[in-house]
C-alpha cells in the first residue's frame, strides 16, 4: 500500500514516524517545496517522486497537509486524479470542507486532536470511506464521528478561549506579584499539571496571536456572533 | 484549647469533623439561629453556650463563619471582646478584609481554597497571628500567605470565568447534538475527568446564577475592569 502527501510538514512527518509497517510505503514530491520540506523528507523513509501527478496517481491514500490557506487549492488541483481514498488534514472549517469534499471522491474529513507529536495522537475522521481507514489504530488513535471538522471547531471554542482567559488571568497575577502564588493555588483543585500545562498554552497563544485571532473569527462565523466568551476572547488577542 | 464559632453552617460544621483531638473543644451559641443551624450543632460534639459574648469570651481562637454580607456586622459587634486570634473565614474582598481587622485586634484573615467537605481541604492563613495556628496542619492544609483575600480574589478571577466558558461552550455543544462528542474530544488533551468536574461547575453556577454574578462584580470593583474576560462572564451570568 502507498500513503502519499500532499504536503512534508510537522502532520507528515510525525505520521510517518507512528505508522511502521513492511506493508506500507511511503511517497510524496518536492516539486517547488521549500527548503525546510526537502529537509524534513530527505531525513524520512519516503519515495521521493518528480511530480505531485506522479504521487497522487500512486497513492492508495492520499493526505492533504499543507495549510488552511491551500487545502481548497490542492482539492482543486488534484482531487480529480486521485483514485484512492483523499484524507484532507488541514485545520480548516467545516465550510471549507465542504468546498475540498466537492473536488474529490473519496473523500474523508480528518481533524488532529492535540499534538500530532506525542506518542499516540487522536485523529478523528468522517465521510464514507473513513472506516476504510481503521486500520491505522494499529500506529495511532483513530476514532469515527459524523463530522470531524464541526467537532474540532467546537473544541476549539473552549481551548481557545480558555487561552484567552488564561493570558489574562496570568497577566493579573504578574501585576499583583502573585504568579506562584495563582498557580499553586489553582494547582490544588486543577492538578498538578496546571502551571507547565497553562503556561504552555499561554506561549503557545502569545507566539500565534494573529492566528488563533483569525480562527477565533471563524468560530464566531460559523458558530454565530452571540458567544459572549468567544468573542471576549477574540477582542483580547486583537488588542 | 477552646475554638469557638460564630456561625454553624458548612465551613464550621466541616471544620468539627476534619480537627479531631483531645485537647481541643468547640463552642458555638444558638442565639437566633435558624432551625437549620441548631439541627446542624445537635448533631455535632460542640459546647452551646447561652449566648454568642459567652463564647467569645472563652475562646482561645474564634472563627467567624456566617455570610460574607454579615462578616464586618460580627466584627465589630464581638472583635473587641475577642482576647484570643480571631479567624474570619467569610467569602469577602480584600477591601472587606481590611475593614474587618480594624475591629479586631489578632486577626488572621483566612480563605478556603475549593471544596470544604473534601478529606484534606486547603485554608490560606494571613496575619501576624496566622503562624500560630500552623497546628491545624495536623487536621487540614494550611498555607500562610502575604493576603488570603486578594489570592482567593485571584483565583475566583480563573475559576468563575472557566465556569462561564464551560456553560457556553456547554450550551453550543447541545444545539449541535455533540454534547458526548464534545466532552470526550476534550478529554484527550484534559483529563479523564474533564466530563464529570465541567458538568459539576456548570450546575454549580447555575444554582447560584446571581451570587456569582455579583462576585464577578466584586472581582471587577477590584482589580479593576479591563479585564475583558471577566467582564464577559458578568455579562453571561447577568444574561
Amino acid at each position: 500500500m502507498i500513503i502519499g502527501f500532499i504536503g512534508f510538514g510537522k502532520v507528515s512527518k510525525n505520521l510517518i514516524e507512528l505508522i511502521k509497517s513492511d506493508e506500507i510505503t511511503f511517497a510524496t514530491s518536492l516539486e517547488n517545496r521549500s527548503d525546510k520540506t526537502i529537509k524534513n523528507a530527505e531525513n524520512h523513509d519516503i519515495r521521493i517522486l518528480d511530480t505531485f501527478e506522479e504521487v497522487v496517481d500512486a497513492s492508495d491514500i492520499l493526505i492533504s497537509a499543507n495549510s488552511p490557506k491551500s487545502a481548497v487549492e490542492v482539492a482543486k488541483k488534484y482531487g480529480k486524479f486521485c483514485k484512492g481514498i483523499y484524507v484532507d488534514l488541514n485545520n480548516v472549517s467545516p465550510d471549507t470542507t465542504v468546498k475540498i469534499s466537492e473536488y474529490v471522491e473519496k473523500f474523508v474529513d480528518g481533524a488532529v486532536i492535540g499534538k500530532i507529536d506525542s506518542t499516540n495522537p487522536t485523529v478523528y475522521l468522517s465521510g464514507e470511506h473513513a472506516n476504510e481507514l481503521l486500520f491505522l489504530n494499529e500506529f495511532l488513535n483513530v476514532k469515527i464521528v459524523d463530522d470531524a471538522s464541526k467537532l474540532k471547531l467546537l473544541r476549539s471554542t473552549y481551548t481557545k478561549t480558555l487561552s484567552a482567559l488564561l493570558i489574562e488571568s496570568y497577566e493579573l497575577s504578574k501585576k499583583y506579584d502573585l504568579t506562584d502564588e495563582f498557580f499553586e493555588v489553582l494547582s490544588l483543585t486543577e492538578g498538578d499539571e496546571f502551571r507547565d500545562k497553562s503556561l504552555s498554552r499561554i506561549n503557545n497563544t502569545q507566539n500565534s496571536l494573529k492566528r488563533k485571532s483569525e480562527e477565533l473569527e471563524e468560530i464566531l462565523d460559523y458558530f454565530g456572533d452571540d458567544l459572549e466568551m468567544v468573542k471576549a476572547a477574540y477582542r483580547k488577542f486583537s488588542q
